[in-house]
């Protein structure tokens, strides 16, 4: 019997696993909306095709070499869907910590939910970088991000592997339960880094400095996108617990759960307030990225935190959001979705939040792991986006970007049959 | 070992709830894409912000204070988290109805698919209020109605606890399986009594008595809502069997499953046979309603009718629910969506239907119970609406109302660059 | 104790069942979201109205007869939602492979489970006939297809009865794991017949037979389609497994998780390369069909390939599609979607590929399979299409045509209010 208690409880983790990578995946969803609904209709069937290419391009590279980078061992290639019934049963047996200890579960669900964390990763990035990149650039950069840069610093974190020898973050005390700072701030750097390079979009600021208001074609998409966000973010962080199969992992796993969903609401009522305030209108836009910004802020560290803290971080991230927004125009990045502010602002804001409620972590330890994600996949990624700019060129010309990048690179109008206001 | 079978019965238990509560907050999504479809283009970023900032509003209120007055006890300000493994343990094995017997599992779990049940109410409110309800004074009644009025009243049957110390609903036999009256009754009732209070939508009614109809302005919108919708009821509906571990538990979470979906998809057939007869045409909206209607009946017992059954009730739903949105449009009731017929008038009928099926409830304790909820809801509603008429009013102005409530509440037009057929 | 092992692994099974049942009803909003997507915005409200009523049709027929029709013994109609729990646990007691063989779980769940694919099946009819084929003629086709058609070949597939009593599929070899064929192949067999009666749309191909193009009205729901489509395919592919409760089975439900997303990505992948390659234009389109393309193959075995083989199957799938696409649009056959591309030569490519990772499969049989569905489909399908052609006429006249059947057949527009560049 005790035999077969391993395999429920294997069963058990491994179903978990697959759930939660279901609903990382539907993020794909979520991200391909968000921003079809916030760029201009001319840019739409664009910023679609990045959208699924990227994710089909993120789950090949990470099949080909970002798992193995990662994790070491790749075994895809050989051998794969094999499981030795007996030898997993005499790990179980063989656990020092027991019933309650470590999980074990199939490998392949492992993949699965790490895969979609890469395409996740990624999907921060084609909304910064919206309405001018070059479609083929971009999936160019696609295939380094999600093949190399990503794994690397995956390889440092989660990977439990030193920094070239260097130095272990997990030694400084760095914690990262989800991914605030290994997903979010990492996509958000290799975002920024884009965006510099690529400049601003023709007509977003004037002469005298003040940045013009491009609306987005489609509300109804971009909210859907923000739903389809919060939902998979259960999975996202609730499948980061990494077991669920045992009592205190299950109620881990429920208070992540809750605490996601009440850090977004919060982040959702700050952010629609303070933009009641300041622009004297319900900007639906901040609300969602309100939403956003109290997702990105507790994945960090979902679990422990009461509901009450999780509810004050993602209020306060929904302010913080904003004022980001604000701030970046300010300095002229232009970023079509808010994707830097939410992802690697809060992102950042999410790491230093750990150390109030996670014992053995410190904020020196928060500050060296996000510096070292940012520096790494900023640096990196500046390279990769400039030998691009030399080798095929990354921005779209003046004429393709003023006609709209869908013409340009899809030869698909997304809405062919709607008078347009514009052009 | 009897213990790692505990162990696996309660992260079982709990991983069910948290799936079948993360398919009800998808239903978030799913009223917010129906009412955006079935809302004129003006009026549809408002609706888009109503309805994730309710949802919000609904979390956090349920957080901080309704979850508390629903079932005594909130434990969500302190010591979160931390479960005492042996006391549940414990508890497991003094289980007097041992392993077939009720279910042990996080309270956290229980905390997140309860708080998207008043998410679920409060979203019904927000489509038939539509097109002329200011924004801030629906977020007002938002926070008091999923802060005290649905706990109070969800007190009284889920909760266990006397009407006001006067009756119990439970002992008068009255049962609501998972809530065709506690939640969509009751967000029916609230909705009306705002409606009462609001008034139609200027010339929704002519000077003839006619009514005109104002067609939604994004089908597909409604219908994706719609499949959300019912995608999303099998947790609402799955989830309020509350064990899964067990042969008996699991196989009424099936028949759930399946009933559920034979009295959506009879209610589909009906109405849209029905809307051929009575229009010549086959109207999609009344086909999306008919499945709502089919859902919102099985709700109140989806667990103890054959398929058959299930597939009967359904079917009168959707026949019932375009007879009510035709009569409630005599009555000069204008309710954009069709909420109040969906959920009202079908939520009420849902509840009678239970002593059909169900053993130890009566035709009277179903009409207390409806009765209770519906005098409670709709009077205290009606008094938090009237208060807020008085303080900041609760209708735009005629010139807001023409224009549409997105360019003054928000700000933001849903779809800036289509061209409009109308204004 | 043994006994509760029993409950938690009925339990377990039939909550993989649920969830991957609501998976694959998730994948009606993916056909109806694909189909309104590729159509003109005129024909619209139409397809979306097919693709709900036909979703429910499914339900309804299956269960009222299809259901007892594939698997013998209907037990719908009585006694339903009673499970005698000591016979469960005798039956598995009882079982000679013991708690690794077999799986037992709700008949329910299996019911709910199997109910959802003849949706799918029917789904992809809707498709190819759009923007002509009569509303009512789809419905009454949809009742024979889903009641008795589709049941039947299934009866000879997974019901493992013989063809008519003269030959068994399985002792043929033939294995089609989750229905490349018996779904797929199946839907696009029925979907051939009644475009082949029904003829091509007016002004697709003009006079010197080339073909015009009739681009899709909203891309975002095209694209929202294919993503809700590939979410839902793990669980058709997934749940396919039809056990997960223990070491091996949950292994393999992994690895079906993990191939399903590796050859959807790579079909992605390839599809818009080649459609760079021709047309010079990165074809939206074509990568969403590119990815369902990859689901199709890997569908009739998704746990014996490795991932790499599955990544390679997809991505010939991918280019496959695009030939098919061009080539039946040589051959005048109008499928305004490219379903029977998607569905019916690449699933007969899906089944075609399993003896190479199958041991016990065999081309021969696979081709005896894959002829058995297509000639039986195709040909009970053209006698329903033809009598329902002479009885009530399955296309919709000139007039209606040109004016989009939205307004003949259901009298509401899709998106009333946006200025239209056609007719």
């Amino acid at each position: 019997m005790q035999e077969q208690i391993f395999h429920l409880q294997y069963a058990m983790d491994t179903f978990y696993f697959l759930v939660c990578g279901a609903l990382v995946m539907w993020m794909a969803a979520g991200f391909s909306m968000l921003e079809a609904g916030l760029v201009r209709a001319k840019n739409t069937t664009e910023i679609l095709t990045k959208n699924i290419v990227l994710y089909s391009v993120a789950c090949t590279m990470y099949l080909v070499c970002g798992y193995q980078l990662m994790y070491e061992g790749g075994f895809f290639l050989s051998g794969v869907g094999s499981v030795d019934v007996a030898a997993t049963l005499a790990e179980f047996a063989a656990r020092e910590d027991g019933f309650e200890g470590g999980a074990i579960y199939s490998k392949a669900s492992d993949f699965f939910f790490q895969v979609v964390f890469v395409a996740t990763a990624m999907s921060i990035v084609s909304g910064a970088v919206a309405e001018r990149m070059k479609l083929w650039a971009f999936l160019a950069f696609a295939v380094v991000m999600t093949g190399v840069i990503y794994p690397m610093e995956g390889a440092w974190t989660w990977g439990g592997q030193s920094v070239f020898g260097l130095y272990s973050l997990g030694d400084l005390g760095f914690s990262d339960f989800a991914g605030s700072g290994i997903v979010h701030l990492a996509g958000a750097a290799a975002a920024l880094a884009g965006v510099l390079l690529l400049g601003a979009r023709k007509g977003k600021y004037g002469k005298d400095g003040k940045a013009h208001a491009f609306p987005g074609s489609n509300m109804p998409l971009a909210a859907l996108g923000t739903l389809i966000l919060w939902l998979g973010w259960f999975g996202f962080n609730g499948g980061s617990v990494l077991k669920l199969g045992d009592i205190s992992n299950a109620n881990s796993v429920a208070m992540v759960f809750l605490n996601t969903n009440a850090a977004a609401a919060a982040g959702t009522i700050t952010a629609i307030v303070v933009s009641k305030l300041l622009f004297k209108k319900a900007d639906l836009t901040m609300a969602l990225n309100g939403a956003l910004a109290g997702l990105v802020a507790i994945t960090a560290e979902p679990s422990t935190p009461t509901a009450l803290q999780s509810a004050i971080f993602g209020g306060i991230a929904g302010v913080l959001v904003v004022a980001s927004i604000l701030a970046l125009d300010k300095l002229k990045i232009d970023d079509p979705v808010g994707a830097i502010s939410v992802h690697g602002t809060v992102g950042l804001f999410g790491l230093l939040l750990v150390p109030l409620t996670k014992e053995g972590t410190s904020f020196a330890g928060q500050l060296a792991g996000a510096a070292t994600i940012f520096v790494w996949v900023f640096v990196t990624s500046f390279i990769v986006w400039f030998v691009l700019k030399l080798v095929m060129g990354i921005r779209v010309s003046e004429q393709e970007e003023y006609e709209g990048v869908d013409h340009a690179e899809c030869g698909i109008e997304a809405y062919p049959e709607f008078v347009s206001t514009v052009k």
